[in-house]
């Protein structure tokens, strides 16, 4: 998408060097555009960790470049057969990413597509297939992207014939736009979509406490792209929805079972409950690579992470001179609690918005879109025949 | 209540010079305590328009010793009979102080209570009279708080039993604690009243965004009287109550109609939805004084404060050096809407807990409790007997 007129994705290799991952680095958002270069797993699993980067699909494509640099580290150039050890370091730094985010589905999805992958490649053509492997997850996570937003638009269509001429309000919470994938978004992809089709559109953007991706990257992504935004408190979604300010939520996820149970951001939960009440309908908008087939019930069966309670205790943000500074906003001794995550029940979403469609959330409704279970399709979207869904994928890319 | 081992009100008049009001600067919470002077109708326009102090039951007393200065403002020492104007002064001193925080029940009413008393009191008697019934509304203030605890830590004491020795785990949204009133609190009464009788508690304390009145003041009155207490966003409390980690919701109110349906800061609603999702009690705590028996349907009724978006686009804290500081938190160009309230309608209010005891919310369990109307009774608490209660309930102080 466009920063100031130039066109990025949140991940790429660095083109003079692509033993190189660059990315652009989130954490100094809305204040800085900062691009960072990470040259070791060791880089990636700390730029997952602290945040660097975050999102559903970002995190997916990080972590098969993480690989992807594993490999590099653990098979050198040139050598070929099997470097000592090479199975086991790569073991080793599947664990290490996969260890980074509990919650993430499609962290542990990419990781083991790639793992898979070099593991049964011959030792002289692990470098480059990796390389190919994990950009094809890259470009398929965008391209995933991409037809949820067609999808997506044309329910924004649908609400906009009937407001004839007044904009569409959506309320999304977090951050589910391209800054949390590759390219487009999930969440927000719809809205662009719609946006640059000429529709009328207003976003409601919740600040998303603590870590605050509304107020920092969904606002900043929407004033790039032009689309009017108004910042709220979390708190407010309720009001809002009660008083018909409210056409439409959008959200996205981290993690859907097979019966769609959606694990997304702490107070998404409320927000679909506001939603069910008040007659407004509540999409969750996904690439496949987010639904876990091996899990139905979501409260009961998706990891909550709990995060580090400064998260919550401490906040930054520019100061009138334009320094950035963390400030304590409670007493020193009050202690705190700070889940990443909440479950959504399926009762409560009106649909998913997936790369092939929209579905109902359930069983039967996944099913429909999925018959083949949780193998995204990398790269092609809806228009992808069945046939082409190898099991990891990559038949396209002999 | 307790700072540091020596017992304070909220607003007091200066012991040295009764002309002049003291407060607890709650700006300056949590990180310094101090106390400020106000000395004229308009800088007690300003404390509660700035908000120095806010809280339903605080903003009333306030009120009061507003009219209580603008009486000495207008009418000067040993003048006896009526001064020119003085009416009209009085009049707009009402006005001014009425305007500052529309959606507050108790300001009007006790300004309305002032300015009827004073308009009917003999000149020379008008300054003496003005101080007694501003006391007595600041005095009845903490006398229903109190009450309200009692009643309210047998629910608490209830619970208490099913656990086994286990704390209750207590939700809470913003302060309603002794900093909203002039002492004791109303949702966090029964909290302090249940501790005192040795139970065991544990409150979550919703940060409360944009203004952050949990994170800042009721984290520190819960810290200075050793109550077991964590932090966490406005956004978590729909997963701890998916998991059973909350045994009681207690909220205050900003206005409450004779229905039942309560105002209080935004996101009391959806704490509200997703109690009563998961079977959690809710329970609306308020001294009667807050109650408008001319409104009905609350959501269709109550007006909403919007505040200045500043609010939610800044940040105040405390830096690593113990500076105080502002921060931006969104990008330059993103605007923002912020409302102060919302309105959580009866029906997923479990009870009110009232200075008289616990009623339904709803028109009969309100009118059950005060047969007699919105006339809260002056520093009675529930052993008032009905007969007592005059009109503007002053027979007392003569």
């Amino acid at each position: 998408m466009n920063v100031e007129g130039r066109r990025y994705r949140t991940i790429w290799l660095k083109e003079e060097n692509p033993a190189v991952v660059q990315i652009i680095n989130q954490l100094a958002l809305p204040h800085r555009f900062e691009i960072i270069d990470l040259c070791s797993v060791e880089d990636v699993r700390r730029a997952i960790k602290d945040m660097y980067l975050r999102g559903a699909g970002l995190i997916g494509a990080a972590a098969a470049f993480g690989m992807y640099l594993a490999v590099l580290e653990a098979a050198p150039e040139g050598g070929g057969g099997d470097p000592a050890g090479f199975g086991e370091a790569l073991q080793r730094a599947a664990a290490l990413l996969k260890n980074t985010r509990p919650t993430a589905s499609n962290l542990a999805w990419a990781v083991d597509r790639m793992l898979a992958l070099v593991l049964r490649i011959p030792g002289g053509e692990r470098r480059e297939r990796a390389r190919l492997a994990a950009q094809e997850i890259a470009d398929g996570d965008a391209e995933c992207c991409r037809c949820i937003g067609l999808h997506g638009a044309e329910l924004i269509r649908a609400i906009a014939e009937k407001k004839r001429g007044e904009p569409v309000n959506i309320l999304t919470h977090c951050n589910a736009g391209w800054l949390a994938f590759v390219d487009y978004g999930s969440a927000l992809s719809p809205v662009y979509a719609a946006f640059d089709r000429g529709i009328k559109v207003h976003v409601w953007v919740d600040e998303t406490r603590p870590r605050n991706q509304g107020a920092s990257l969904t606002a900043w992504e929407l004033a790039r792209h032009g689309v009017s935004h108004d910042l709220i408190a979390d708190n407010a979604g309720g009001h809002l929805m009660q008083h018909g300010m409210v056409d439409l939520v959008i959200t996205g996820a981290d993690r859907v079972t097979r019966r769609g149970d959606a694990a997304n951001k702490i107070g998404t939960y409320l927000k679909a409950l506001a939603a069910k009440e008040n007659g407004v309908p509540f999409y969750t908008a996904l690439p496949s690579s987010t639904f876990d087939f091996t899990l139905c019930d979501g409260l009961g069966e998706i990891p909550i992470e709990e995060r580090d309670p400064s998260e919550l205790r401490f906040i930054s943000g520019k100061t009138a001179e334009g320094r950035i500074e963390t400030v304590q906003i409670c007493p020193d001794e009050s202690p705190a609690r700070n889940w990443g995550f909440d479950v959504t029940p399926a009762r409560y979403i009106t649909g998913l918005i997936c790369e092939r469609g929209i579905c109902e959330a359930s069983e039967a409704g996944i099913r429909g879109l999925y018959p083949e279970g949780n193998l995204a399709p990398l790269g092609l979207g809806g228009a992808v025949p069945e046939g082409n869904l190898a099991p990891l994928g990559l038949g396209g890319i002999h």
